[in-house]
């Protein structure tokens, strides 16, 4: 089986866009993948397009992939409308990188693209709980509550219909399990979402472009502790696209920095107890072995921070470090752009933005960049090999779906 | 590239059950298939998922495919869930066998399940609405009402919010321009329902197993001129699904009857002219192509009678007749069981049900139970050779999605 190659990749602004529409935003990521990848939208043969809350917040559902390839005088073409929550960009990927891979195709696009912004900010909130068993809210609800009594956490009522996430609260709780067994302290969490603010502070793409220090980040309101609002990612609207072809299509078209998926590989999640293998390792292993490297060969990653106590996890899972030395690493500096494995230089969720469905395509614009040299001042110096991450949703006691992409200069 | 083979079919019956939930319904179909195929849940590779309403009806949004699969045991696996309005069982099935065809996997799961049905049947049909760009729903909802006043056609006021399915004003408006250009008869539209319900008469899984006389469909409820409400497929619920291996997987399963996917064809529509090939007249021509056969070597059809016009304009779209002459058709018989080219022989959308995201697997259920030999009283003698046509929603003048498939045993 060949590999995948990304010829182009585009995305919007991520940010608050109350009078741009699924369509325009859409349009605007097509276009420019398109552009960069020097190839007319007629030359597409298929289309994979991520979408999660359309259907719950803007009421359009069933076929969100043709209504905005539309807009870009795109159809005709087979369009697979894909969803995987916060996921759904990646699988969008994933099913294109496997069809131009096995040689069902040559040229697809994959697109994933978000509006999450509602007037009513509750809708907005109520749409993310849907990334979980919906019959079994009340009984997650619960056990998380109890967690945070149990841990005299402190932390405001959430839920569907609530004015937060109840991910933040998964998140939060992941991050007490994590200071009680390692002694990792608020203020290293408070470390990522200040690194990240620092990355995303340089990146144009960025939804918040405010440095922001660790002091401050502890300063900020309260979420879910020991979650302050700088360590949660936020609400946002956007679009990324990536062209995906064939190794000859790539010498056909003559791009000039092709970049090739190594690996992408897609898993669901299940029940695992906390010293099992989770879907982040076991995405991150198949990778490693698909694209026959280890951790020591990356030079560049995004990471699914949803949250930063999550980032700092990965760092764990991702194997950069051994379990419970995740604090000890950003602490080292190892993850800022300049240190030994730059960890979301584009600012990641939490700062470049987090427009679910778009998210997985957003990580894998900034990787091609990064290895193409585009990317000015947040530029990994060297880097030729980078890996995205992207998780979406709950089911049992792990994320619904997982996404690890390997990409190589 | 191989071709993909069905080593397992199950659906339930489709119908009004407002006391099962989407996992029980997906449930029980997967269990169904995995049984007829004489394979463990374990042995799956991964799964298609379509679905196409349940955010807008249950409020299950994102992760339907994990939430419907965890209920039957199954996780872990890559799951990918699919959208593509009446369309996406096909989608489903498409992904599903592209992905064993080329190779990716061997043994693979595509299912759709729906919940149609809500205490307020405004939802249903509000939700059925989401199907079409919903920004454009306005402008669609004045020509059809012009076009109805111009052709001094009775329909009660329809459209999102209201008590029945646009989709239904749609079909209304092709089934009066089919009359006159050719002179086609309600009566002719009224045949095609009775021959349906005389097929569900003799179906177990048909949501409505009632016969019924070309008098009885004519007294009935006018919906939309010429329609009346056994013309119009009815809300439903319900799920169907297959197990989809490779030619080597079958031959190691010793499946008894594998029944080859000689073509599975998706595409999506566009803006066309009258007499412009259009996706149905497309998706069928490549079938052909890509399975080597014309209409004269088909044995059975499952055809998408979301409305009875719409499959009499099919015949002659797959070429079973020339352009004008399906009223002959079906006055000759020919496309009743014992006929020459048997359509819907398990009742069609407008009998056995349509419950939208499940309805491509069931037409496939369908076809692989006939050229078995499985059916009982309404078995096609004979059949060696199938073809299912699925299509989804509306973009431009089009359906925005169309699947058509051809099975050999």
């Amino acid at each position: 089986m060949e590999r995948a190659v990304v010829a182009g990749v585009g995305m919007t602004r991520f940010g608050k866009h109350l009078d741009t529409g699924l369509k325009a935003l859409g349009r605007e990521a097509v276009l420019a993948a398109l552009a960069d990848a020097g190839i007319d939208k007629s030359a597409l043969q298929a289309a994979f397009v991520g979408n999660a809350m359309a259907g719950l917040i803007t009421g359009q559902e069933c076929i969100r992939g043709q209504v905005v390839l539309r807009s870009a005088g795109i159809g005709a073409i087979p369009v697979v409308n894909v969803e995987n929550a916060c996921a759904s960009a990646s699988t969008a990927l994933h099913q294109a990188c496997a069809m131009v891979a096995a040689g069902v195709y040559d040229t697809v696009l994959a697109l994933g693209v978000e509006k999450l912004y509602h007037p009513d900010k509750k809708r907005s909130f109520a749409a993310i709980g849907s990334a979980v068993d919906t019959e079994e809210i009340a009984k997650i609800m619960e056990a998380l509550e109890q967690s945070a009594a149990t841990q005299g956490a402190t932390q405001a009522k959430s839920g569907a219909g609530q004015k937060r996430s109840m991910f933040m609260d998964f998140y939060a709780a992941a991050a007490r399990r994590h200071m009680e067994r390692y002694g990792t302290t608020a203020r290293q969490f408070a470390a990522v979402a200040a690194k990240n603010a620092y990355h995303g502070s340089l990146n144009p793409h960025a939804q918040f472009q405010q440095a922001l220090t660790v002091d401050e980040v502890l300063a900020a309101p309260m979420i879910a502790e020991p979650l302050t609002r700088p360590m949660c990612s936020p609400i946002g609207d956007g679009a990324a696209a990536a062209v995906i072809v064939s190794p000859s299509k790539a010498r056909e078209l003559g791009v000039p920095q092709p970049v090739t998926v190594d690996a992408c590989i897609l898993r669901s999640g299940w029940d695992h107890e906390l010293d099992d293998e989770g879907t982040v390792e076991l995405c991150v292993r198949e990778a490693y072995e698909k694209a026959g490297i280890g951790p020591e060969d990356l030079d560049v990653i995004e990471a699914h921070d949803a949250s930063a106590p999550a980032e700092l996890m990965y760092y764990e899972e991702f194997g950069l470090c051994k379990p419970g030395e995740g604090g000890a690493l950003i602490d080292s500096g190892a993850t800022k752009i300049g240190g030994r494995i730059p960890v979301n230089p584009s600012g990641g969720l939490l700062r470049k933005g987090h427009p679910v469905g778009a998210t997985g395509l957003a990580q894998i614009t900034e990787l091609v960049q990064q290895l193409r040299g585009q990317c000015g001042r947040r530029q990994v110096e060297g880097a030729r090999v980078g890996m995205a991450q992207n998780g979406g949703g709950n089911i049992g006691t792990d994320a619904a779906a997982m996404c690890v992409t390997i990409v190589r200069v």
